[in-house]
């Protein structure tokens, strides 16, 4: 199978790049390099089956140049920034709504038909029913980063009725592991490593979240688009548990060995757009047969740890 | 109140302007007369608090200007045509997705903070509940138009929540009534017009569908916007019945006095994207006291006998 992965030189993508290399199919990376790293390539840059494309979703001619001749397209480049929304509205409309649509009229025109798409929990605004399936009452948004993966996945659906393409829609939780370069984890260590004596946190710290292990997130991803084949595939991606920020941050002080006094924003949101409880059903894809293999507190642990080990990564995330 | 309506020289805007300028309120209309009609705002053109601004969704700077004062957005402009979707793709993403970006960001320059919109019905895909409430299971789009409004009333909520912003959106059913033009009541007059022998009927004329005469939906949207106060107000507006597209073929043979040959396309579709059966639940709306006056088949009629009565309506949309 010939892959082209968008955002391929990110977090999720360079590890699926990785997964899918060592299977033996044929890859192509595609990526503007904007929050992607170079280095979380290093793994297969000299593979004979790996291909990189450096481009823009924005550029039509570029996306359409690199799914030419692909069996799949895994669609992950995106602006994931979804505390900063209320920032720059523009940025969530341009990167993911019609980032979306540009790979999918490059499809049209170049003839490849079947596409998996990084969806997310925050679709669900703030849901009423927890864990919260699929097919949960119809959400009410309640941040541009939602709202910009709600109008992809949109997108995606009509062309499946409209040209016959077949999709998977994957709505994740916040996704832990190697390669990880933004998120809570990111911040608390960043903040600690600065100054291990205080925390600030965001929010009361009983927000709480649900996360996943990338390679718990690629097994899903591998097993979900070789078993669904509906037309229309939508799976939630997640841990069966969840935790508070506050557990998050205790794990994290005890690997670091450090006991910072906590100073909290207050508020049950962490920011606006922040869901104060994220926990998503994920009995669908477990009837595949998928269970996550690590726990939240080592997902967490093993993120840590790998930051730990990648001290340039801070650097280059700056 | 200063109200701007966007499209408000289409079908459901003109009917809007005359009834708000009636009502004494200032009347803003927005368009870029695509398909808006001149001759639609004839009853309120001479009307001291009437003001016409010529412009495109498109242009941020004209949306901006027109914007500017105004205590209350009615957001109807839209590319509406929904069969033809998968014709020209960039156009609901531009004209619906865009446009409603754009005005949003207008409203966030000139602090306007109210907008109602146009949704649509069509957003539920092809539901399994009927008939269908604004809580129904998360639906997939079946149609770009459908997931052209998604994206929209995305963007709206997430507005509502980052940007203090205050939202009703209204998830029609087709609508009925004077300065109606296009839907298969139009279709199907054009038809029998020349040729009062034959009428092709696009599907197997058992879709069911729900209607809603325009001046009920006007009263609904009237209602709404004084009675409903919460951050994000959403309502199904349409008729409490439905009907078969052979009744509504039927109605409209009696009314002409003609006997057509039918020929059915075939199929439960009429075509790719359309739902064979939309009915949705308007309790919510209900609940605040309204209830509509004309049932679809007056509505239909009405309909027919406007048509009639505005020759120069059909060569001006031909």
């Amino acid at each position: 199978m010939k892959v082209l992965i968008t955002g391929g030189a990110g977090f999720i993508g360079s590890n699926l790049a990785q997964r899918l290399i060592h299977e033996g199919h044929r890859v192509r990376v595609f990526d503007n390099f904007s929050t992607g790293q170079e280095r979380f390539l290093d793994a297969v840059r000299q593979a004979p089956n790996f291909e990189l494309l450096r481009g823009d979703l924005l550029d039509p001619a570029a996306i359409t140049a690199a799914t030419d001749g692909v069996d799949l397209v895994v669609h992950l480049a995106a602006n994931a920034d979804v505390r900063f929304g209320t920032e720059h509205p523009r940025r969530d409309l341009e990167q993911n709504t019609i980032g979306t649509f540009h790979v999918l009229e490059a499809m049209r025109t170049t003839g490849v038909r079947r596409i998996a798409f990084a969806s997310t929990g925050s679709i669900y605004g703030e849901p009423e029913v927890f864990p919260t399936p699929e097919d949960a009452p119809f959400p009410v948004q309640t941040s541009l980063y939602g709202a910009s993966k709600l109008a992809g996945e949109g997108l995606i659906e009509a062309y499946c009725e409209g040209f016959g393409f077949q999709a998977w829609i994957f709505r994740f939780v916040s996704i832990l592991g190697e390669h990880y370069s933004h998120g809570h984890v990111f911040d608390f260590y960043r903040k600690l490593l600065i100054n291990p004596g205080e925390l600030e946190v965001l929010g009361d710290g009983h927000q709480r979240k649900s996360y996943l292990y990338v390679q718990d997130c690629i097994d899903a991803m591998r097993l979900a688009i070789e078993r669904a084949d509906h037309r229309v595939n939508i799976f939630n991606l997640g841990a069966d548990e969840y935790c508070e920020v506050n557990d998050s941050v205790r794990w994290i002080c005890e690997e670091l060995g450090v006991r910072p006094r906590l100073r909290y924003t207050g508020g049950i949101r962490g920011w606006v757009g922040d869901s104060p409880f994220i926990f998503l059903d994920t009995r669908r894809i477990r009837s595949l047969g998928w269970t996550p293999k690590l726990s939240i507190r080592d997902a967490v642990v093993r993120t840590l740890r790998y930051l730990r080990a990648n001290p340039w990564l801070l650097e280059a995330r700056a």
